[in-house]
């Protein structure tokens, strides 16, 4: 397991990436919409784990409702993992919530799946696991 | 530069390394307080990061403060640098305005120093330098 990224509310990717990219030095790798969520997402490198900015592309993205209630920060983190399907029997196992317990396609070609923040102190955990790479579905 | 740690404020670090151990399938590697900031501390590997979470030891803390008005979650975010000076002063010069711009002590062996979050889309961000790293000071 490895923190794969972490996802950052932002009113504005124009304003946000100008920002990012002089905190990090450098520019983002991509831009992509996840139309389905309501996102457009920017993605910075750093090291092996990436930022993810988050701009809702409609009122009833779950990025607006975030930044209505919260503001701008910290939406989700990810953690990266080989089998996510052996993730969520372990983790459920373990007494974890899960938003929805069935994969569905992220961004970035991953099959991405969300645990309740109430059983994860008040964080919205995303599960990730590359599409491709599914070693004992 | 790579996210070197994500700090995590929670209420009860034995209710909390409960938790993470279960979510990451492994123990901390380490406790450690931090007195003078009013934390105590602990470590999880995750890959090239680590999660740390924050316990406030007394009311004063500012954990105790963000864990007030926010309630448990991520407090902050913490880059790793090669040289902290010259990236204060390439943020400096950028527009970043910074909490101290003097390095102090944190845990883990490392010299810290935070940006303001009115500067960074309201996220804490850390630049941390391990202690006796010191390339060009």
């Amino acid at each position: 397991m490895k923190l794969e990224h972490l996802g950052i509310a932002v009113k504005s990717l124009s304003t946000s990436d100008d920002l990012f990219a002089k905190l990090l030095g450098k520019e983002n790798y991509k831009q992509e919409s996840v139309e389905r969520e309501g996102v457009t997402t920017s993605f910075y490198e750093l090291g092996e784990s990436k930022i993810e900015l988050l701009e809702a592309t409609n009122p009833e993205s779950p990025i607006a409702k975030f930044l209505d209630k919260r503001g701008e920060g910290i939406h989700h983190l990810a953690f990266g993992v080989e089998d996510i399907y052996a993730e969520i029997e372990r983790l459920k196992a373990a007494g974890f919530i899960f938003i929805s317990e069935e994969p569905k396609d992220g961004a970035d070609n991953k099959l991405i799946v969300f645990l309740h923040p109430k059983s994860t102190n008040g964080i919205l955990i995303e599960l990730c696991q590359e599409k491709g790479e599914e070693p004992s579905k």
